[in-house]
């Protein structure tokens, strides 16, 4: 396990042959664009590289493995992109775990599993690493790589709305344009698109919001039979958490979903200065300080309980 | 009416005393952004300066006058910004009408009512125009100039998600943040903060969206006594309009709000390449190809039939 320099990270990618490219579960913009990015750079060097991901992958990315053939090999060399932890490999733990060979990431709470690692916390998303590291392979960022780099620095920063970032985001946006990216069709996929199941939930969920601890807490809660009901896919219910943070006076916001009769997920959102991902650590989860997750072995009401709880005591105590 | 160089705006400028800047009516952030910031470059220029509006700003946007105390004075050079018609003053154009000896905006259906104007219609916000301005006056760019500048920037790009973002926008925005902007915090205020109100209004709206053609037109209607009975303010009506269009498959989003028993006023919002601007125009409104508006003399149900006839005869044509 030992910490590598961008350049010796792309040297080693150089000599390597077949490589799996592996992103995290429930997957993102970020991750899936940093590997199909660095998909596409490696086969450009005529290697063999595939991404492989223990989720499907949804019809909203599907737009970032265009041209991107399946190739059937064997990884001789595994990389992964994006990924603070084994645990968050899925089903592909099992098979990858301790095999881990490179990671390239961003998160400050990479826990360093693998045998060499890239960890860049001031970067806004993986893909603004893959932006510094594909040039290094000798690649030159085609409007492919470009509109896979700007789709995870975008969904990474909520649009350039996040903290994370910084004036090189915005430099390397406007160099990502200039290479053709067509950034207004990826913003309105990304941040403009709702299925109408997924306002039909929303309308369900602005009917559960709680305020706790006069309204610095906001609460939503989705029951299973809620989002069975709206008809809303898995990822349409992403989304939805970013609502009770953005109710005016809420310090932190909650949104609790139903996984079975003693399993919730919750994610938690929270505005500067307050810290989401030391809320969640209480819970075993982690993440970034504005937008954090975690499980709990529970019901959905015993959770909000203690969820309000450790909530109160952290904005007691902060 | 003659069009000027930036330079010879500037120029201008320093030749005047007494400056009254005038914003447009139902300011935005651009226009308040614009005139604070040429305030704030005037005034620290040894000029008396004050920016003018016909509406009262509202609590969002305050923070933009922050150390800019009022002063009286009569004006004796009369500038707009961001302002495209003279008409888009309210009660201030009985009063300034015919009077206004420099525009400066960004709007390609600037009417170049102004004896000078300066329109540059690629920049995506007035503010971006401004941001080449102010240097021209000798006046470095502060963190106060700084701010105003950005928060016109970020949200007439919807928080550099639409069409009018171009590579120097992003540019400009690396630079203000280098010199201190607290993006994050403005961001915070102006894209993620929604009163109970609204999200109230907001649950309302949701279970009056009604389909057309196919769902290629959304359509929401605000009633007056819906808007009443939410406790919402004028200003969280405005965010309602974008809805519909994020609905998947939409083409056309539009969002009716009842004014008076025979008025209503209407907002169109439109994906690329369907133009909101040229739907409006055949109601005597106008705007940008995503987003526009208009207002018409009926009522909600005649309004809705008359604007679905006319956007699907354009979706016919198109």
């Amino acid at each position: 396990m030992m910490e590598v320099s961008l350049i010796e990270a792309a040297t080693w990618l150089l000599q390597q042959q077949d490589i799996g490219i592996l992103c995290h579960q429930s997957p993102d913009g970020d991750t899936l664009g940093s590997g199909s990015a660095l998909c596409r750079a490696l086969r450009s060097l005529g290697k063999r590289a595939q991404v492989l991901c223990s989720d499907p992958i949804g019809k909203r990315f599907a737009f970032l493995f265009e041209g991107l053939e399946e190739q059937q090999f064997e990884p001789k060399a595994i990389v992964a992109v994006d990924v603070a932890d084994e645990q968050l490999l899925g089903s592909l733990q099992p098979v990858y775990g301790g095999k881990i060979q490179l990671c390239i990431d961003h998160h400050p709470s990479n826990t360093h599993y693998a045998e060499r690692w890239f960890v860049n916390p001031q970067a806004s998303a993986a893909c603004e690493v893959m932006y510094s590291l594909i040039p290094l392979l000798g690649v030159k960022i085609d409007i492919a790589i470009a509109s896979d780099l700007y789709t995870g620095i975008a969904t990474d920063t909520g649009c350039f709305q996040y903290i994370n970032v910084t004036p090189r985001t915005f430099r390397i946006a406007a160099e990502l344009l200039e290479l053709g990216v067509p950034a207004p069709k990826i913003n309105h996929a990304m941040f403009a698109t709702k299925s109408r199941e997924r306002l039909q939930l929303e309308r369900e969920a602005l009917n559960t919001v709680e305020y706790f601890r006069n309204g610095e807490i906001a609460v939503i809660t989705l029951t299973r039979k809620m989002v069975k009901e709206s008809g809303a896919a898995d990822e349409d219910t992403d989304g939805i958490a970013s609502i009770p943070r953005c109710i005016e006076g809420v310090h932190v916001g909650v949104t609790i979903k139903e996984k079975a009769d003693d399993l919730v997920k919750v994610s938690l959102r929270a505005p500067q200065p307050y810290n989401a991902s030391e809320i969640c650590a209480k819970f075993g989860g982690g993440g970034h300080p504005g937008a954090a997750g975690c499980a709990i072995h529970c019901g959905v009401k015993e959770a909000k309980k203690q969820l309000v709880a450790a909530i109160s005591q952290y904005l007691e105590e902060i």
